[in-house]
């Protein structure tokens, strides 16, 4: 039988077919942007994700000869949410997140990290957090919205589901205000400007994540605004300066051996996206943790 | 002076810059999508609607002569909404449609009809309504949202806000389940399915809303994707088969005399919209309705 | 549990999950134009007719007030096809093609409707063709490709797949070397332009139509760039001066009662779609059909 | 050899390489795009029309079997413009066309047509027109400008270029200041709104343009935006409530036997348009004046 | 009462209210393009600007904490000017620059910068110029057009409105005669190319500029052509291998304390815009020069 | 007379009007992509490069100051390939290749190199390959097409076409098999990752070309996913983390004086760009061939 081209593909993350009962990871998509504050779309992110990682499905990882496909994970299709509701969709995440040993979103906007990270954290204590993006995410509220998709991580750090002093956020460069700034500096979080990455490089900031991390459970949040809108033009919140994505690759690919226990990549709005080059950029940085949790603990 | 070109006139509807104050008719934006089922963007209508509107704004209307512009109507901004918060939202929709006299309001997803029609019916008691559209939006709820999109009429029904004789709904044409089609014929609801506009005309179908509407205080709800998807992308939930933007042109001229007494024009989503025909449509469609006011009662 | 919202639902053809095996009708994808001899795209039409369809998978059909979902139809996935290889690719459609009692067929370019028709005359004998296009698809052949999207049914008329009397061509209107129509006529096949369709009515249409294909078997092949370019850009030898999406409709609709036992929607192209309205057009035409084989012998 | 496919012909009007010395009609393109007054991108005219022609070059036209290949017409190249100078770019205009014995125009803006007609009326006195548009463009100057894309049928009037009794304007709905339409009237020009295309239909406004024409010479003068902007989204001030393009073909067919001595078709910019819609639109209107023409006087 | 989210904040830069009597710093957008030699659109710039920058209005600038809401800068409008007229429309400009103390202009194509020269020189003699660009723009005339958009800066320079010895460009990488080139040079203008940002890195190009800039005032003349088309692909003559935009914002802060009097960021095409990006960027370099005044001796 | 601005000029590479006879370069488009295995478009590739390159038609490179239009090329058209027919195909492009003592060809997928390579290594023997690419193009068949998109290297090698040790790959980071890359690097190819250019520049990557390619003749194949999709978006299989245009550009910029004895560039899909930004890429690297071509041996 002639094998099947790409465009051909299930579309599942990666075409996986694999059943939920056989892997030990599960992909789950959160098809969810009430918490998103400007452009939405994100609601159909999952989908545009698992089309363009079909792309990637065939062959070896270059870095690390893993093959991801081998690795016990499923994708095991999407979360339930309530329509129009935000605050009965964190809770059905929450509450779906919780029955998942190993989950791997795919959002949605950033809102949905919060109830994931509630579920983390009943299962393995506080973690450790890498999260990338172009925003600390660390407001009080967002235009009025207090559980919106700008403040996940104040809820998070004032939770206790993470360690702040083991949360490094990559690639912040949006306007801010300065009590913003110093809130979350004051709780111990490393912050490592986009600007820093551009001109100190990605060894250096990846040895600061590396040194923040250290051997503790380890959460990555990957906001697709992280990446510069060249990169990444499919978003809600895009600003200008940010990463290439040679670089998010370069820092994931040194993190190897840190003990992944769950991920999350948010934020890509496929109304706004070109050739889908943001959802293949999502889809990358996956399979980029794919191989990574080969490696690692995880 | 130089007289300004369409491309650098004020972006308000027909580049209107009259004081609110001086105003018996005001527009104003609803940039609210939160009741949206499938693609959201309408909270960007309003802008897209008056930046498409600069390009009607010179000039008499040539099917009555009248010029919009020495119509006694404002532009007076947007409505403030709630951001991610549907209840609130409405609620606040309703308060500041309270104090507007008679309101044309740019949406904005169709959820936003219910709370103006709150408003209007607390000033005229119950209304008369010509509904254009493809859904008949008289769902009791909308995959699980009682006050989303897809409800509007069925609470304005029940709650006593319109005359379900006097109502008429024209473009009807999407899949529905024959108990909500029987409920809404059963309150004394006309019909008018697209294919009936198609296929015996714009003037059968005007003649039907003249009989239906009466004399008493109408209000018009246009919902965009009454219109076929040809002359209408941009919207959140099309369905093939519609209206051609000179039908329902058509039938409106024919209805100069009605007394109108508001009107909205929902469910441009510009994210998916094409050189700014959606909105456009959406603009020519109050502009017919200003045309047609200085004809009427209104 | 919350209800799914529809963009969040299973990426089947109405987001069907009826197993292949409880069905009589079967839905699959033919993810292949290689014989296309301008605008590729076509090999990504069973996905985004999939999703679009998604649109219209809750509630009944307005016309007949059938349920779709409850006809016992499954979609059973993607036919294999040959990367590359025109002539493999036929072949193993026809191979496929010939274990599907009723086939409903998601292009895909019209080269595929050859092979299909094989198979279906192999089950039926020759049958009937109800055949919208802009373009008659008798040429011996197309550019030097002797089995490519513009010769399927001067292969089905000279192999005896299709009985030309009974077969009749709708929205035709493509520049044609005479001795191509003059072919197709002296076959006895009936050509109704889009012209004829838009002077002399849909019911004009559907009466030849009715008259042509009698009671024996049909099957229908839709070919989106029936549509004008308005309503269907998302194709790869668009014609302009075609049907509006609800011509096809309303003549379809008069077409209840006969036996169709097949059908295939072919030469929707994605990547020159605009907001999906393509790819709608051609899940409206499957759903318009299953409606009518509801109320048919099929 | 193999035959060429479509996309890969020579960029000329449907392919056409025969030298410009054995052509009676020669087609040129006019680059320019200096009087518009909202959207610009006619420059790129031309080019999008030739591109989009090649899908029309194979066959013979299905109304009345010519082949226009055969026809003695040429694809001579582009008219010299200078680059942001109205004035001598329309003095250029005139020049070249002065030496052109039927010429056939791919604009470019409505204003080439004044420059146009001073040389065909140098050539044949004072002409019929056809005048398919939506706006009147008998405006005295539009926002400043006295020779912009909304005067030259002001201009060509008061110059005497045309019998204003011998034109006809067909798709006419804009705003516009009752002035204007007066003035136009009181010349003796025909205005055939859209609306009465639609609702009289196409044999109707096909004869009142025949009556007004007569059996003198006949310029066509084809503005793009005559159309609905579903069917010609790619054009500069797009205008809802237009003619789909069958109407334009099918009144244009009904128009055989006019003399007409040349024609262009403008506005259509294709930074707006939609898979090469509008261009086909373009080259569609073209190739149906070239079938025309062979039955013709011309 | 609720904040008001991005979508629904006014339409002016950064969503100012401030009166222009209020502010010693001015924006004014100027919609012009008719100096453009390739693709037009920037007559839409300033709108498009205004619009992208409600993403960066809320919070102090991350790299000096300036909140540029609290600089006394206001949004005043557009600048008229004169449609389809190059030469009366660079006069207008001059005439209104002439009355701004300090002028923000959002263009419009590059030929808008030199009567924005001769207004700053009156008030301030000849200045130093800091020039992001992909093109040196010292063309005598660009095909044909002597105050075309490649050539304000060989007017200024020749006016006397610069002084060469204090003007940078950075970012050059088109093809140019190289007359122009060495004309430029022999001037005393300082060259840094796009490729020297990129292998030398963006400190020594910024001190080249601080040394060439001195402390006397200087203009910032920012084409955003300089960007790479990836990251302003909305713009009318792009050139590969051009800036990231991270790479402009690390230059301009290393910049502050300049004595800056005046700015524009022009050449942002809008039709040709992907997901808004290019206006963003264009909006981020205004945001930059507000934080840097902050700074500074301006 | 005016000079002809950019958007006017012939649509030929660089707006080239050189007699192929006066010639030693020639330019042939190849429109062909049925030797792609996921998005398709590079058919249209040809005609998309050739109207970008115009934008770079008018000036000396700003590296050498050579100016391409004095070099002794012309653009002779398009190679003849058969529609549908993979192997007729290749079997014409390597026919038509044997006749043109320098080629460079404008693709047109990945496929079309082997059969160049045939006509090449006919008339120069075994060459050297310098190869930038997101994919090592080495597999023995791709998704079982023997000689697709993905393994033209891989015959080339067998048949002895190129020296592997003389091949150097640039820009590779794909998933792939480990043992196709095992088998590459088996043969004596050099593979310079990606992610080697971004972390150890481009001056070491152009110094290990230059070791490895030697003195003896070396052909270019540039697939433009060699670029980042930020950069590059039109193309059929993208991978994120790729090359700059910069980079492309220094590195090549480096390799003057090598013997160039042939180029192509591939895999440029149209119908995926934005802006024309790719078609721009693929045009500036031949334009940086021709200047480098220039101060070389070729």
């Amino acid at each position: 039988m002639a094998p099947t081209p790409t465009f051909a593909l299930p579309p599942t993350f990666l075409a996986l077919e694999r059943p939920a009962a056989d892997a030990t990871k599960h992909i789950y998509g959160v098809p969810f942007d009430l918490g998103t504050s400007n452009r939405a779309g994100a609601r159909f992110g999952p989908t545009a994700i698992r089309m363009a990682s079909r792309m990637l499905c065939d062959g070896h990882h270059p870095g690390n000869w893993v093959d991801p496909l081998v690795l016990a994970v499923a994708d095991a299709g999407d979360f339930t949410i309530a329509l129009g509701d935000l605050t009965e969709s964190l809770r059905l995440i929450e509450e779906q997140a919780r029955s998942v040993p190993h989950l791997i979103a795919l959002g949605g906007d950033h809102s949905i990290t919060l109830p994931i990270l509630r579920a983390v954290a009943a299962r393995h204590g506080p973690v450790g957090l890498l999260h990338f993006d172009a925003h600390v995410d660390t407001w009080p509220d967002s235009i009025g919205q207090r559980y919106g998709h700008g403040s996940p991580f104040y809820h998070a750090i004032n939770e206790g589901l993470i360690e702040p002093k083991r949360m490094v956020q990559i690639g912040i460069r949006s306007p801010m205000q300065r009590e913003v700034y110093e809130w979350t500096r004051s709780r111990g979080v490393t912050i490592v400007p986009a600007l820093s990455v551009h001109e100190e490089g990605v060894a250096a900031a990846a040895e600061r994540a590396r040194a923040v991390l250290g051997s503790g459970p380890v959460y990555l949040s990957f906001d697709i605004d992280a990446l510069d809108p060249a990169f990444a033009p499919g978003t809600g919140t895009p600003e200008v300066g940010g990463l290439a994505s040679w670089q998010a690759q370069a820092i994931l690919r040194r993190l190897a051996g840190l003990a992944f226990i769950g991920m999350d990549v948010v934020e890509v709005a496929p109304p706004y996206d070109v050739a889908e080059i943001t959802a293949l950029a999502a889809a990358t940085v996956v399979w980029e943790y794919l191989a990574l949790s080969a490696d690692g603990a995880g």
